[in-house]
């Protein structure tokens, strides 16, 4: 069953949680004096409003008209109510998720990318530069600057860019140009830090272009409540009051916070960040300031970290691969406003599978992440007779991840 | 710009064009005997229901419930006003799409293969088997066994199987048993024809188990008029009258009849097919009495054909290589009721890259034939300063299709 909100229904404001955070945030220090960042340090990079988004106090901001065009190309995004799954394991529980895999790029990323690609046009910038891991937020960015005809370069890391093609033919489909990082050394296989080093190097030596980055900064995860300001009044539609909890996979945390943060006010309504047990940045890391790259490059920033040199295994979800998190993120967990678990893959992989042979849709690596705690939280009402209600993040579609259910269906997933 | 129906806007009930053609139609004959064929020729393959349907003279099929309990999972779909693409054509007219590619195996076929596997399983049947080419139709009659808990087994097309494992991997998520064909002979690279065999041969030698296809036959296009008794309401709500023209991509005819047959008692809508120049069946073929496969073995049938022995050459709409045609559609087309057009494969995919860049959603390569109809209306309504409503079906996403797109961004793409 599904709850669908028209387009004139996209949220117009975007739901500020740095201004709602229990305590004020520590601000992010820069790399070689230690000093707090100031604007002018980050104007090379990105544009002013979204350097004023980063630190605003404001409660809500406003959303640009310009983006709510591209947005309704395919928001409001459906809420489903997964009645079959539910069937399936038997719980009085009732589970809905918000299907952020409709968007273009299949993924929550281009709510993100479509805002960033604006505010640069808007500012005189007419190229944009970023570094993709296996190629989600590559793809995400190069489509949001194929919408307002500005240029795009990115920096895909060599390993992904030689053996997964996929992103990137669809990148250049959009009109991005992409490159194997790092550009340096080809015989280098690369990896994300190596690859934000050559994109902030390139924006940074070229008055026409920015830098855009797909997860962790304020702004970015700002944007993204467009999807729990949605889920809210579909929840409504489905005469539904507020979740019993609201769960989402977490990575740098943009998927998560977006849907999350609109409810961090509503007393009772748990928050979940769902990480992998083999980069348990928020369930076994610890608090305090570090660099959001390997390189030492970026800002310090005060989150929960495995430490900048940590070298995740290579899991499937490669979206959730990062040492750090969310410094909004981080400091709900902090403040105990938010839990966190950690789920091996296998175990994630199992969820995934009954979740498309139930509902049928075939969801992500990182996806799977959230329906493993959904699946969870689901089987432990079943055991209390709690008729609770579950809300997660259908952050993205698998189709583009076969082969990694290929060696869960082949019996040669290994967990780390 | 979206118009969406809800859940309970799914149609009860389907269109079945047999009724409503301007002539009755010739009935298929027996391979061996060129006898009309009856329903006991055709029960040891098909349960009675669909059977019934195949031949029914009822203007409208009731859809049962058990059925739309599963369509809901992805149903009503989108209907889309394509403005951005308006507006970078400059034309008056006002385009629409259908996204089909929502469904849980990203194309229009689990429309069939839901009530296909609902039927079987009700006369007691506990194993369909079928075959497949590059993937889409096996896809989706294993998503739709799996909802019913019935076995699948497709013998997929040797060739695909061994290069394309991506929807292989999409069918074994969903529980289905995918063999390459054909089975007795491993150095063969296969065909479709072969495959049918294969799958034939194993339904009929097993009492639990029956064949179903996914195209070309009576039930299959009837099941899939969801498409355009839906888009008819929705085209209402976004203030419309009748559509100027209706544009399907063609192969066997599913997605097309879809679309269109609703419309086809509206005087006045254009009713457009669009096949590939490689395989020119329609507009080129001769209409007659030909085999549904290469090895003669299935009844021969009233349509527009190429010769059962026709091989296409290795184009990138794996779905519109197919030597006939619906035997409805051909009926349409042969009573002037329906056009059609044939588009070389370089035009297609300059079209599906203008959709991309202006709409972002990646279209399959067949959805491709009916976007490039749709522009080449779009733009005679240019010249002619025509306000025309253009409605298309956007049968199926690219995801799965991305080298065809690297061959196209490459320059590599042959127009044979």
């Amino acid at each position: 069953m599904r709850f669908d909100l028209p387009s004139d229904k996209i949220p117009t404001a975007w739901f500020n949680a740095l201004a709602h955070l229990p305590e004020p945030m520590d601000p992010p220090l820069h790399p070689g004096t230690r000093e707090p960042v100031g604007p002018d340090d980050l104007s090379p990079l990105f544009p002013m409003a979204l350097i004023e988004q980063e630190m605003s106090p404001a409660p809500w901001v406003d959303v640009p008209g310009e983006v709510i065009d591209i947005l309704k190309l395919w928001r409001p995004t459906p809420l489903v109510r997964a009645e079959r799954l539910e069937q399936e394991l038997g719980t009085p529980a009732r589970i809905y998720y918000k299907d952020e895999s409709v968007s273009p790029a299949g993924s929550h990323k281009p709510n993100t990318a479509v805002p960033q690609a604006f505010y640069n046009k808007a500012e005189g910038i007419t190229r944009l530069t970023t570094e993709t891991g296996a190629g989600q937020w590559g793809t995400s960015l190069a489509f949001a600057t194929a919408q307002y005809g500005i240029e795009c370069k990115v920096y895909m890391v060599r390993t992904s860019f030689d053996s997964k093609p996929y992103r990137r033919i669809l990148m250049e489909t959009w009109g991005a140009e992409c490159v194997p990082s790092p550009v340096a050394d080809p015989s280098s296989p690369g990896s994300l830090g190596m690859a934000i080093s050559d994109a902030v190097a390139d924006a940074a030596g070229r008055a026409d272009s920015h830098y855009a980055l797909g997860s962790v900064l304020n702004h970015v995860l700002l944007h993204q409540t467009v999807i729990g300001l949605e889920a809210k009044e579909q929840l409504a539609l489905a005469g539904e009051g507020l979740p019993s909890v609201v769960i989402g996979a977490c990575g740098g945390g943009s998927n998560l916070g977006g849907i999350a943060f609109p409810f961090m006010n509503d007393a009772g309504v748990r928050l979940l960040a769902v990480e992998p047990t083999s980069c348990p940045t928020l369930t076994e890391g610890s608090y305090g300031y570090d660099f959001g790259d390997t390189a030492g490059l970026t800002p310090l920033m005060p989150m929960y970290t495995l430490g900048a040199d940590f070298m995740p295994p290579e899991i499937h979800a490669g979206g959730l691969r990062y040492h750090g998190d969310s410094p909004i993120v981080s400091a709900l967990v902090k403040a105990g406003r938010m839990e966190a678990v950690a789920c091996p893959q296998s175990k994630v992989f199992e969820a995934a599978t009954l979740f498309a042979r139930t509902e049928g849709k075939l969801p992500a690596p990182e996806t799977g992440h959230a329906i493993r705690a959904a699946i969870d939280e689901a089987l432990a009402a079943k055991e209390t007779g709690e008729e609770k209600v579950i809300l997660f993040n259908y952050s993205g579609h698998g189709f583009l991840d076969l082969s990694a259910y290929d060696a869960y269906n082949q019996g040669n997933l290994i967990d780390e």
